[in-house]
């Protein structure tokens, strides 16, 4: 390839939707529960063309050139964290840590004052985990900058639903109809949350599994509107059967002893996910985990590492939806007045 | 607006003072104390020149490409790390972050080995907070590239020295004659050193206010010429009358227990910045606190968030002025024999 | 100079090695011990070119523009990490940074998942330094990107031991039959480790110097071949006779009570790098450490800054040999089917 080939190649213009882009309004991303088809289809293209930057020879685009994202998180996390920065800075964006254990913040200050004072310091979106359920929409509520919500409490983790939805339609273009089974600790996963909100959405047919400790309780009735049609079983061989996605979620060791299941053993007997159980699924289902997992715990060490597995797909396919997210959001944003999609062309 | 502009916008240079370089000669920002009337106006207009840059389209310039800066925290502090690191990444430096308390630092390496070192690695500028008074200037004895002190213990703070002069300077344009009065922990306050150097030198009449505990020892009288004149008031009442601008330092709450005062309450009752008291002052005096406030203790939640607070302008300040100082230090320093500014027409 | 000239300057290719690049076959960076004298003359020759981009005006180049390093630390490191940040940085990577301390690592995920999940969330290059022994190879075997060790356990710390070689050739040229004395804590030394293979691979004439019980057992012999070629001497004025570098190494202060050595002052008198001793060596000899120092106790002041100390010099030639470490690696390193090389052309 000649040095002219090259560089065309890197100057190449990032081949994000323009024509859908009525479909997004957002200034934040807090959760999916309201998110329309079309709003997940835009997400989705969006996030095929960042795929395509990430697969050139020097996956680098000058799209966000200019944007300051500041990471605010509350509690720790590797995947999460690094996730979002590598997928500002492959968009050009200059990316600042903030470890809320390393702060100020632990000087007692408010959370909107941290949020107020990010955004007067520059920062154009504010990517934030917190352990508390709704900090992002009060941070959102107080700021001009965007908040992204990289996980808040037991309540949502948009960007991992929009991750795990991005993954089953690599496998089946369309997930309308399909089996997705979600097992384990659902009352304290966020992860489970805005899966649901985004499977149902689009119309997939979802089953959560756990003990009764385990799950939210009214769950399946849904009576305000504020829960997505999901069926209940607690039998993980009924559960399993015919699935055609399932997803073991992390069993936080410390709850083992908290009451909610009589032990880890007798947890891993009735709800591992393993090559047994895995057998009464379709042929060819997914095998999904929002990681880190526990191997021996709720998923086997052989089933976390076997063909079936698309746990490190979706890790990979994390960057480029919070590329897309960034950059859709990003768009909406205004600075001086004028709207921010003309960055895209530098 | 076309490709073209745009991109003609983006390469602007950058519109930094360079008539009235000679008034700058400081290869180090280590305090306030010495500064001359001539420095500090170079230090506003650059600053000026750095609001202009980020009020862009694409807020960056590739000032101080080539450039390493790095940030070595030896206690925490989001904002102003923030804060500096966004100003050396706005100018297109690469910003290397150390807290000190996640590094070899805590293997009791001293503080002028760490020093030499960073400065070996390749540092051109050190930007150093420090709980230690005077740390800064023992790393600039021993240093070749640039030392700026972002605190140092309660000796000084000067770059907040300085954005709290370009605050007052934007309302004003001048603060000769202008009564400024500055409510609380004076003692233990850094950043009310730094704002009495820069504000007495320019013919600001400068108020300090707090009870006899909180006032360091024979302030008003400056026998030595090592503290600025300023005038004390123990009655914040009488104080604040007429004030232009009223700022109220923050009042660490476990100094409350120190001894230093009878209580939170009794604190509050006889120092607090409220609409009461602010009403005293001359219409719209400037409301300014360094942050991270003590709502319903220093400041009441109502004044702290009013149509008079300047707080979060004084944040947003704070990175530009830090862009300005950035700036003309490194114009100072020489690499290899070189002088840097060549650097700014990349 | 005039603008053309210095954009010239600034768009000069890297002058790295190409036509030797034959002698390059590795995609990590685990130790030395394996090293032929043609792969150590090569990083030497890369670490030149990388010397002369340091000293440009300004001091990028975008040969690994679009390369994703991450930096994985177990153990706290200031220069260490700080070498590799702006290694990769200088020559125009993405460089994120993970404290083990601070991440989901302390979840207790293994460090084969922690390893595979940086690995598709993009990392090119993980540089990691871990407390055991033997770490970075587990993470080689599993991960496709490359990895570069920063310091395992007591095992090994190789870019120590190279920009140690790339220190002494640039004062002699060639190492071959110079005598290098390394003294102290030999036992616990990855450095020391590294420093061997490095020297005895170019005929160097190594000699420990520490008490019995600071040294590891067999070493002079090598039955297995494990082991290279050095001489052991446990009195330091003999030691140190004819030597053309003196390389104290850290004294860790926890082990002096350990049962080791009697004491920190028995300690010192018996092993100490002081003038005194340091007339016994060749006239001119190199003083180096690997830092931080415990001057006073393996080292004195005196010698630790005087005229023969290359200490500084040791920690600035990190910087270029990092770079050159990262570059060699990353032309193995292939994304998507293609070599890595291309990009230097950027």
């Amino acid at each position: 390839m000649t040095t002219e080939a090259r560089t065309a190649d890197i100057a190449a213009p990032l081949a994000a939707p323009t024509a859908e882009d009525g479909a997004w309004r957002r200034r934040h991303l807090l959760d999916l529960d309201d998110f329309t088809v079309d709003e997940l289809d835009l997400v989705m293209s969006t996030t095929d063309a960042m795929k395509e930057v990430l697969s050139r020879e020097v996956p680098r685009v000058p799209a966000l050139r200019g944007t300051t994202i500041v990471t605010l998180f509350y509690e720790n996390s590797t995947r999460t964290r690094t996730s979002f920065e590598l997928a500002g800075k492959v968009l050009g964006a200059d990316v600042i840590n903030v470890a809320a254990s390393g702060s100020s913040v632990t000087k007692g200050e408010s959370l909107v004052d941290t949020v107020k004072t990010l955004q007067a310091v520059g920062a154009d979106v504010l990517v934030m985990r917190h352990n508390r359920s709704g900090a992002p929409y009060l941070a959102a509520r107080h700021a001009d900058c965007s908040v992204v919500n990289a996980g808040d409490g037991l309540h949502a983790h948009p960007t991992q639903g929009l991750l795990d939805l991005y993954t089953m339609r690599g496998a089946f273009g369309d997930v309308r109809g399909k089996k997705v089974v979600i097992i384990g600790d659902i009352l304290h996963s966020r992860v489970a949350r805005s899966d649901m909100w985004a499977l149902t959405t689009l119309g997939a047919n979802v089953v959560l599994c756990a003990p009764r400790t385990l799950l939210p309780s009214g769950l399946a009735e849904a009576p305000e509107g504020r829960l997505p049609p999901v069926r209940v079983e607690t039998d993980l061989d009924r559960a399993i059967e015919g699935a055609d996605v399932v997803m073991a979620l992390r069993m936080q060791l410390e709850r083992m002893h908290g009451g909610f299941v009589p032990g880890a053993r007798e947890y891993s007997r009735l709800y591992q996910v393993n090559a047994n159980r895995l057998a009464r699924a379709n042929p060819g289902a997914l095998v999904m985990h929002p990681g880190p997992m526990n191997e021996g715990v709720e998923i086997s060490h052989e089933v976390a590492h076997g063909l079936q597995s698309h746990v490190e797909e979706q890790v990979k396919n994390g960057v480029a939806v919070r590329m897309a997210v960034l950059w859709l959001i990003t768009r909406q944003t205004t600075r001086g007045g004028r709207p921010a999609e003309a960055r895209v062309s530098l």
